[in-house]
């Protein structure tokens, strides 16, 4: 089969690679779509991420979709055939986290893309049988690749307790941003408002049901929320040390901060604010139990996922798909076929 | 003023009473809409719900918005003129239930239209201030009444722990479930099942979101849901034992049995159920602090309460209007206009 | 090696079986100690328990502790010789419900003495390693043991949320009731109420912590509290049907009902009460994620098991160790060593 | 009456001043012992506390116990008599926050010993009715007073979701920390280690159910927690942001951290650290709803405060009681007899 492989920062190669057979309770995946995501751009630009680093050649791609081409001797062999989205990391389910619900924390989990563990832009992979999970009709191939973002959206939704008639703010409007905005609104917030210094961004996020939108330099927060209420909730996803602490300065009391956008060792969290509103800060780290839940928000048609496409390019052009979203104007996620 | 008194079961007349004065923490209103609910209609036919007997003229109504006349020497005097919903039941805010933020079980609560105390079928009515809650402009008269049983269905999501992607069934679909389909569907729930013996009423809750609906006897809910995967939350709205058994029966392990709908003292709780699935069933009484989001949904569109209307009624007529809905097909919900 | 099988109700028979072999993630455990449950009992009086039925020779004891005698291949060998307690259900870890912590409900749950599974009323036997929990030298055979009874406890808490000064009553003063009020009071409860017909096990709950006993029968429920503030924690230990109705109806409300004892299919609800109140009535199925707080309660001395165990019997005495709860006056616990 | 103002930082002087008459919802409170807080002492020592700022001559003191001596026109007249803790804080009541329970969180809060607002270092105080709670016989007027230092560790625990078995470590063995370690282990919490500069403080942690104790500087966190299992939960009340971030590094995935003690504008938190491990960080404001359950610890026997004084004082000696925990080796906890 035929693989893309980040062999030094900066270069991908084709080759070919002898099929993955799949374990007991293993599904063998062709795949149908990869999304790209910036972690697998900043691997390309740097060959690393933090202590995750490109050793050997390593294949990129963690949001993935296909069809289920084999099953391994444990697993229900009528599943041959079905459509699925791939949920690129696989827990011990064994240890303390993995049985209390938890397996995003799992030590020993084995993520798709992150050193040394291969992922998904290849024509086919494989994946324990309960990280392929089944999707309708109803969802696309490209949708089913980028439920994997939008589980993002709902964990940090979820950590954020979003709901009926919430007031969010969301910090940058890249593609997390704008699965957060559409998975706020699908939890009933009435007031989602989302900052970015792109306003052609923004104008999407408008599109995809943000209630308003603030590009970033032009104003304040705080002057923006001056006779306003205050948001309950920040879904940071911007990655932006400034912007993430002016978001949580204008915080209402009680609210919770979920920072979801990585960027820098350190944040230098207003702490008497922190104390006297009793603010909830919060990391996010990838994502547990999500994949129903994103499902049904596309499958129902709460959240678009279509509309985050922006380039659709075969195997051999992923560098260029890689690199389309620092480069082109205007791009969100570029979506790389394998099979093509 | 003129106010509508329930002389005894099945009179009502339309008498004048001197105009309340507010107390210092409290506003005048004058009543533009009263919503009339099945329990006003319960008193009008029974002279009693329960060990709430009406024993002396009573003043019906407890859904009802209007504008603020006059406000006590506590009250912002600026609040003069503004458009308000009416939280119907004032509790003590002294005792451990209310400090701890379940003021509705509160045991001083002073509730509208529930004997010995008067509600709003008046041109005016006094209500505390913290009480009385502005609404946009975007939020009609009606709607604004209507706030009231939308609030009953919040609380009843809240309680059930609706959320994205979230199974729910609905048993009844009167004004009650009607509005718990909405929330449930702003909340995020993919799929919003509802029941009743009513065709009609089953149209409108299609019309409001439901993901199908039911004739209750035509199909046991067993059969129904046999290779569909099981509810995770009931929301039961129709009082009748036999539905809520039924319903408790079908849910999935973990879910969670609301019982929002009034009807005989006993339920016979199928109990290895409860236990081998951990069911957790619990009723609602009333709501606490579920305004906010009430009007959030309303003014963002995402819940409809005009669709709820069905018959438009001038004070005078409020007999018609508390018989409208068990006397007219298609009734869901009468308005009373006590200007008019 | 000898194992204990029922061969018939009322029929204990040891017999010789091949040592099992443990697979790749499995331990094989010395059993050292073996507590009697009421469902052994149940199953040895009767054959059955509702749905499961005996229908071929059944090890009963699904409360076991031993020592790590062999490892399978995919586990740490540096654990044989390691002092274990056994949690007796090995859930699929596969299914939604495992993936999200909820593994009890897990519908492939392979759990010890249950109809076809056998128990651990042997010499040797097998389990998964992550099932397998070590205990410090502070936590002795016996107790080891009897971590599975308490994690029922630990469990009902959970369920109740028992925390610092909660008011509990728990009905019924068997094993299960007992390790209730030692779990509460380790929680934080000031107030822990016991009911039972026998007054000697209330004298042992008193002196297990329980601030309050009442003789079931002697004073009713709602008198004895008259005066009192109402518990807000039911934990029903008795399994029987007015005592559960009676609990119920002095909750405080926000109260919560946690039925952990089984009896009978059907419970009459007192609905009126459930919902004027907002009582949540939950009921519990076996326990997840219970053994490492089960062993830092009985590590550190705030619950004590030994207490419990009012007989020790050679595993050729199975069948008097089965029947002493019933039989013999000032029982609790049975423990069965399979080494003798 | 004598009252103990503090006249300019460093001068505290007794005058006479009339006695307060209680509103109509208010009880008047003869003082029988005010605690000395951190709070006091730095008002003292500096005029101001941040953006609170000494401008008048102000009455310190807000951890205060008394006799009621009367009762305002709408108070129960038979609590005249009556032995209470005064809880310093009275929110509005009517505010979403209090109204949801979060009334700590009230913008209109008024609260003992917070300029403009006078203390309860004087013969008498008023207080609203619902915030005198009364307090049983077994509860002494000193450990009364430190109730409101106690509702601070209760809250501290709340956020922290300490329970049965949590590994807590607590930084700082001042009151505060004493009460965290007290509380933390009527929750249940198997492991409570507590870190400070001052070893004769750790002593007192230790006899008070600290399982571990630090000597600050002695040794890094890391290292000793190094082959131990971290802790689940920070109850952080040094106030050093170094401390703070140290103990943020070395808590287990998804660990909270409560941050009680104030100090500085800024924390450099380590967002990695945050992220990857899903930390919850918080801030804590005072409390809510916490005198039931601090009257029901101490009454119990579950915490004892009393252990915590260190020194008595006449109100005339104030000043030397507002210095003793900076100027006395061993001093913990200064308490004020304003009878004296």
């Amino acid at each position: 089969m035929r693989v893309a492989v980040l062999t030094r920062p900066g270069e991908v190669a084709v080759v070919d690679r002898p099929a993955p057979v799949p374990g007991p309770d293993e599904v063998l995946v062709r795949v149908r779509a990869v999304g790209v995501c910036g972690s697998d751009t900043h691997y390309f630009d740097h060959g690393r991420i933090g202590r995750f680093v490109v050793e050997a050649p390593l294949v990129l791609g963690h949001e993935a979709s296909g069809v289920i081409e084999a099953a391994g001797s444990d697993v229900d062999p009528t599943r041959v055939g079905e459509r699925v989205s791939i949920e690129p990391g696989v827990p011990c389910r064994e240890c303390v986290q993995c049985l209390s619900g938890h397996y995003n924390l799992c030590p020993d989990m084995v993520f798709h893309a992150t050193p040394p563990v291969d992922g998904s832009l290849a024509e086919l992979v494989v994946i324990h049988q309960a990280f392929a999970h089944a999707v309708p009709d109803s969802v696309s191939d490209e949708e089913a690749a980028l439920l994997e973002p939008l589980s993002v959206g709902v964990w940090a939704c979820r950590k954020g307790q979003v709901g009926p008639a919430s007031r969010v703010l969301v910090t940058g409007a890249g593609p997390i941003g704008l699965v957060c905005v559409q998975v706020s609104r699908a939890c009933g917030a009435s007031e989602v408002v989302v900052t970015d210094l792109d306003a052609e961004r923004l104008s999407v996020a408008a599109e995809l049901g943000a209630t308003g939108t603030i590009e970033a330099g032009s104003v304040a927060l705080e002057d923006w929320y001056a006779g306003r209420l205050a948001p309950e909730v920040l879904l940071e996803c911007s990655g932006h040390a400034g912007a993430t602490v002016g978001a949580i300065r204008v915080l209402a009391p009680g609210g919770r901060a979920v920072l979801v956008g990585m960027g820098g060792d350190e944040l230098a969290l207003p702490l008497s604010v922190v104390q006297e509103r009793e603010l909830v800060v919060t990391g996010t780290f990838r994502y547990a139990n999500t994949w129903p839940a994103a499902i049904g928000l596309v499958a129902s048609g709460q959240v678009d996922l279509a509309r985050l496409v922006t380039g659709r390019f075969p195997l051999a052009e992923s560098a260029a798909a890689l690199t389309a979203a620092r480069d082109t104007r205007g791009s969100i996620k570029a979506v790389i076929n394998p099979q093509e």
